[in-house]
């Protein structure tokens, strides 16, 4: 028996029964993905808007080849090791949207500019700043990007005059280039983010630094991206998936759901409990405002009320199909909704895709299980 | 560069000093790891209790190998994958707490079977029991235990009565044996757990059906397990790194944490903000009941209200230390102690220990990211 691990163990082949999969596991539906690729792009295209996907969705160098080939214009990663993952790949524009701390690291991306052909950072603070100065100098330039906080509450300097004083400290350091503004607002936030890019557009005009990439972000934006003129670029990465949150937020439909968890239900305890074999380490415990743990297709009223590791706990008692007393028995199949679908990828080696109901592809994901 | 789940990735060497680590990254403190191992294993032999360590906690051989070199008897596992890779690393005697259903899941535990001496499973329904009927006949016999819902609200049968009548579909069937009962009890469940086994042993003995186990579980149970006079076996997991929920439960003091998560203050928007590079994907989303992500020592009162992917937020408005206006700086170094470390492991590909500030030992981690 290979080790589940390893290469040679027993995933399955092309043309295999979805229903013959053994679970808890996600799988992809190939079209809706496609769909959800296509329409994003076709959207970002009409308004004049760049589009760099978020990898951290899928971590998955065919499906970013895929987005590309759609028309983005490069990728977008959370980490200096997707970044590393995604060159191997043959990825040459790829921004790093966070502040890379510590001389190994630093040294490590350093090695990571020279074989990337466009690659950039963000940075929110003069010591971020100071740390890639100091290791760039006399190497090839790194395009630095100034994190902005337009709402997010997150990471970002707070006033269009703090990100003039760090794009001041990137044109002064020789190994470093100001490559723009990025920011990750706040869900409805395009009118607030709009004010601090021309805000901060004007501060950087006035003192002769050019300007030339303001990227806005997040997939519960998307169809709004429109809404911010002053930027030139847009980033997102859950569209491509979508996911409860994601319909809740009216920002897709149910038809637009490329991820489920194929579950089995292990037990029937009482007439109005069910288990599932997809616990935290299948779901995740990300609510996102839900008060359960996601949506389980044909069972409505059925509520995820708990998880452990590998289990999810179902409250059937207000379960309105099929009819009193029954609802899915021991050994049956499900299909549940993730409320989040980026950190269900990180949870799997491998992710199945499918279209009308067998196995397309197997994908090897890239980046997870290490954080560094 | 080689990729981050490659052999020839750079782990940390031993001797490496914790302050080096690329972040974030939990780490083990071998002292009170071994520390912890001794004392739950001391408590079971006082009390006349076989000790069956879960192994989903830590999921590293070399471990489970400390816990029976302890004095433990074997090892328990919540999946098919986990026991697998354990019986590779040459465990002997492994009980999977789990209904195995379907097919290919049940032709592995067939094939398991022969190659591990004592393998146990549970079931809670003539479903399962079925399943497992049909593909061990004329097999080397499978140990079957019955699950008891004792107030844990989970998977389990929910009567005595109903634990007879499955025990003796167990022996009816040519290759399974009835190997006795297992409960995950509700904490503070002793006397429910009591109750439960004995009548449930009373009504097998007057049918003529030995029970020779019964296994409670649980680590917020671990030191009230000699509550349980009828159990003969307890399985915990968690008491072997502890966490803050164990702390919180009066399990465990905070000198007994194994497991750190070493992250890195990569943002300091406001006065109030620090932003840590240890997110959901480092963390976990798991509450078990607090109302934010984890604890940072040294900083009481700081509370991490809010994790994205990448990125912790954490609230210092409430932060006592180190003084007014301060608290930690871009690029400073902390450690978190997690809600709950068993999901924490499930997220990391190795798992670095130390010793006295220094690295001693990196453990590749078996069954994880393939679920199945």
């Amino acid at each position: 028996m290979s080790a589940p691990g390893s290469e040679d163990f027993p995933w399955p082949k092309a043309g295999t029964r979805l229903e013959d999969l053994a679970t808890p596991i996600p799988v992809i539906d190939e079209d809706r993905l496609a769909a959800n690729i296509a329409r994003a792009q076709s959207y970002m295209t009409e308004h004049g808007l760049n589009f760099r996907p978020h990898i951290k969705t899928h971590k998955i160098a065919a499906i970013a080849h895929q987005q590309i080939e759609a028309g983005a214009v490069g990728i977008n990663c959370q980490k200096l090791t997707e970044a590393e993952a995604f060159a191997d790949a043959g990825f040459d524009d790829i921004l790093i949207t966070y502040n890379i701390l510590g001389v190994a690291r630093l040294m490590r991306l350093v090695s990571l500019n020279k074989r990337v052909a466009r690659l950039a950072v963000t940075a929110d603070s003069a010591v971020t700043i100071a740390g890639l100065a100091a290791v760039f100098a006399g190497q090839k330039p790194l395009s630095v990007l100034v994190e902005c906080d337009t709402g997010g509450g997150r990471c970002g300097v707070q006033s269009p005059a703090e990100a003039l004083v760090l794009a001041q400290q990137i044109t002064a350091a020789s190994g470093l280039r100001f490559g723009g503004l990025m920011t990750y607002p706040a869900p409805g936030g395009a009118a607030r983010v709009e004010t601090f890019l021309q805000e901060s557009m004007a501060l950087l005009a006035e003192a002769g630094i050019p300007c030339p990439i303001r990227t806005n972000g997040g997939s519960p934006d998307l169809w709004k991206a429109h809404l911010v003129p002053s930027a030139t670029e847009h980033r997102a990465g859950t569209y491509i998936y979508n996911d409860r949150s994601m319909v809740r937020a009216g920002e897709c439909g149910p038809e637009d759901l490329a991820m489920h968890v194929l579950a089995t239900v292990v037990s029937r305890p009482t007439a109005d409990r069910a288990v599932l074999d997809c616990g935290s380490k299948a779901l995740t415990s990300d609510l996102l405002g839900f008060t359960d743990f996601g949506e389980i297709e044909g069972l409505p009223g059925a509520r995820i009320t708990a998880l452990s590791e590998e289990h999810a706990v179902v409250d059937l008692s207000a379960c309105t199909a099929p009819g009193p007393g029954v609802g899915p028995g021991v050994g049956d199949l499900v299909r549940v909704v993730p409320n989040h679908t980026c950190v269900v990828s990180n949870l799997f080696d491998r992710m199945v895709f499918h279209r009308a109901g067998r196995v397309t592809r197997v994908e090897k994901l890239a980046a997870r299980g290490t954080v560094w």
